[in-house]
């Protein structure tokens, strides 16, 4: 048995197909959004222009956010020094999960370390508690559901992406009386679309299926009060999980779920990737507490970047680049060769200090490697004209088909 | 189907059984640790002292890791604002892994979230990896390990816990060319007890085993440097993974591996709960290189916490209470019932300020609950004797057994 070799293997088969993973060494600049610096090994170091960030608001860097870091790391300390069961049951964390429960006009949320952690957790959990369950995913579903899925043990059906039809037929195709979840995601980020919601309710309705809504590319950025989609469609009140993170457009890190009560009990009773592990820093959950708080009384962000996803759109198309179809705030540039689209980025970033990040499978089908640019309010005008053109100048020198 | 019905009946077991748990809400007080505020709805809100705290060493208070983070939180504000692949890898995150890397004497070291999802992740991708692996684990391992372990979808042998006969018996069975993985812990959290790490090592050579540490409750507390058990004994290099979490005695949150250059790589090339999840936010990972350094350098607060274990230890052996025999900085209780333990939990915190979780199933085996304390070096000997005083007290009053 040689170890080494079998390793050395898995990693030489990532160079072989041009997608072994290079971690770009930056520093954001609080204060200066979206500018950064880049360190040695990348050209750097050198000042950047962050067009990848998920930090979609910037609310990582809100005044309020800092201030109210600030403020626990000086009353309370670093850490929770516990799981939430043995000593890491924290005030902040309390007043987070209402304001959370809230947002969604729920009676109870859950607190998680990450939004991948809170959709493996509950995803498994709630299905084992359902003996016989099948939960029918969508296909693009989040690494992190599938992992959710996987883990429940349960019988999995994978309906085509947004695709009512077919998720009809599987439903009517399940015995009547099995326990049935249907997972979805609302902004599905890669691609930039959207679920029909109130249409997958109304089969979840007609089945008896219970519904899990992944909010987390949307929580913060629609809806009157940024509870996400459901928010903006008034649909909140017909999902049984929506599930989001803090750590998108709130601009922290964590993840949570929220529900009724017992579901949520339930969850917080018996998920191990709830219950054994150190609970989320009072420190983040103070930022992630201001910044949920903040965007459910301010649009203006949300505005912004909804402005400027529109304009770097529609100069993108106009400068006949292969920009997909998206119906919100992400704007995906098609390349459809991983080689290629990490040499884009590579020349982005050293000729023009433009950090964007080529998306490869894993993350997206093979055969539709993409980048994917997440313009924000403090992206000027001025700069994404900049950027369309270096695009093209790019695309021309390497032979890229603009459409035209 | 009556998802309702179901999902209340989940909770009310809990409740039959004694061990539905009641969350204290509390919140520490910075630079004056062990002490803490109890808020309402638990006879608060009032001063109390922690006494069951994983900040073993209370570095979540240290000065040093305080003003880390405070400076990373102004200098690039609350979250990354991505994955490690996508705009989420900053430079502190390099730095902190070069440092840990270097504390256990390791060619890399790979950052994630939570030492849970360390363990689930690492686990499940190095089985994966190796097709027809078994894993041998004892059976007293942490839930993260049994969950990587299962999401792995290999054989597993399960050896009786801390016994080098039975786990040779198991590893002498296996097929001499299967890949074999040995995952244990180093401290046992629970009890207190400790690996016979060189000898485990031993069989794993003789048998062309990996060996998987968990060090999480080792890690910052046992070693000239704060490595853990593999430190203090000079094992580290026989180790081929090594574990270990930044939210126990490091004080802040986050878990992590150190091991050769290609196995690390392979983790973070290819493990779901590593490439798919925002980074730890860079505030964290700032204030935890502080605390790693740190406690490379100082050995008082090691030594300083021995001291008050060794301490309570022998106040209680003393007193005739049920100590159970851990040799390290660990100092359970027996009860050996759910709800007495809640009872006595409850008692100290209402009447005697003092906060110790009861530890029940699933964390530990059921008829084995218990009370477990963990002092640390700003537990005073007084403090100490008045936790005795009480504890007698309260076992006379409900008539629990003291030892002759
Ligand atoms: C759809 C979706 N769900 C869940 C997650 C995980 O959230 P988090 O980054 O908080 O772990 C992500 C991205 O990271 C995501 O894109
Ligand atoms: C042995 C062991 N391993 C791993 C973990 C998980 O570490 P973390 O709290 O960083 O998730 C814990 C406790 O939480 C533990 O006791």
């Amino acid at each position: 048995m040689d170890y080494q070799r079998i390793f050395a293997q898995a990693i030489e088969r990532l160079h072989a197909e041009g997608r072994y993973r290079v971690f770009i060494d930056i520093l954001r600049n609080k204060g200066s959004f979206p500018n950064a610096r880049c360190f040695a090994g990348h050209n750097g170091p050198k000042p950047i222009t962050v067009w990848c960030s998920n930090d979609y608001l910037a609310m990582g860097q809100h005044p309020h956010v800092i201030a109210a870091m600030e403020e626990a790391l000086h009353d309370v300390g670093a850490g929770s020094g516990g799981t939430r069961n043995i000593g890491g049951n924290t005030h902040y964390h309390i007043e987070l999960e209402a304001e959370l429960a809230d947002l969604h006009g729920k009676e109870a949320a859950l607190i998680f370390t990450s939004g991948y952690i809170s959709n493996e957790a509950t995803l498994s959990t709630v299905a084992k508690l359902l003996p016989g369950c099948i939960i029918f995913s969508d296909e693009l579903n989040h690494a992190s559901m599938i992992a959710g899925i996987r883990n429940a043990g349960c019988e999995k059906k994978v309906f085509r992406h947004n695709d009512l039809a077919h998720l009809e037929e599987l439903l009517a195709a399940a015995p009547a009386d099995a326990p049935k979840m249907i997972a979805f995601e609302s902004v599905y980020s890669m691609d930039g679309d959207v679920a029909p919601i109130a249409e997958i309710c109304d089969l979840a309705d007609k089945y008896n299926a219970l519904t899990y809504l992944d909010e987390v590319h949307a929580v913060g950025m629609y809806g009157p009060r940024g509870g996400g989609i459901s928010d903006r469609e008034d649909l909140a009140h017909r999902l049984t999980i929506i599930e989001g993170t803090l750590g998108k457009a709130f601009g922290v890190m964590g993840g949570y779920i929220a529900a009724d009560r017992n579901i949520v009990d339930v969850v917080r009773s018996y998920a191990p990737g709830f219950i054994f592990t150190t609970s989320l820093s009072p420190v983040l959950v103070a930022g992630a507490l201001a910044s949920v708080r903040y965007l459910k009384a301010s649009s203006a962000e949300r505005e912004g970047q909804q402005a400027a996803a529109k304009m770097l759109k529609a100069l993108m198309a106009d400068a006949g680049l292969p920009v997909m179809p998206s119906t919100t705030h992400i704007v995906p540039l098609m390349v459809g060769d991983p080689v290629k689209a990490k040499r884009i980025s590579d020349i982005l970033l050293a000729e023009y200090g433009v950090y964007v990040q080529p998306i490869n499978y894993p993350t997206v089908p093979r055969g539709t490697e993409r980048l994917r640019f997440t313009p924000g309010p403090a992206h000027s005008e001025a700069m994404m004209r900049e950027l369309c053109t270096a695009l093209v100048e790019i695309w021309d020198r390497l032979e890229l088909r603009i459409a035209a």
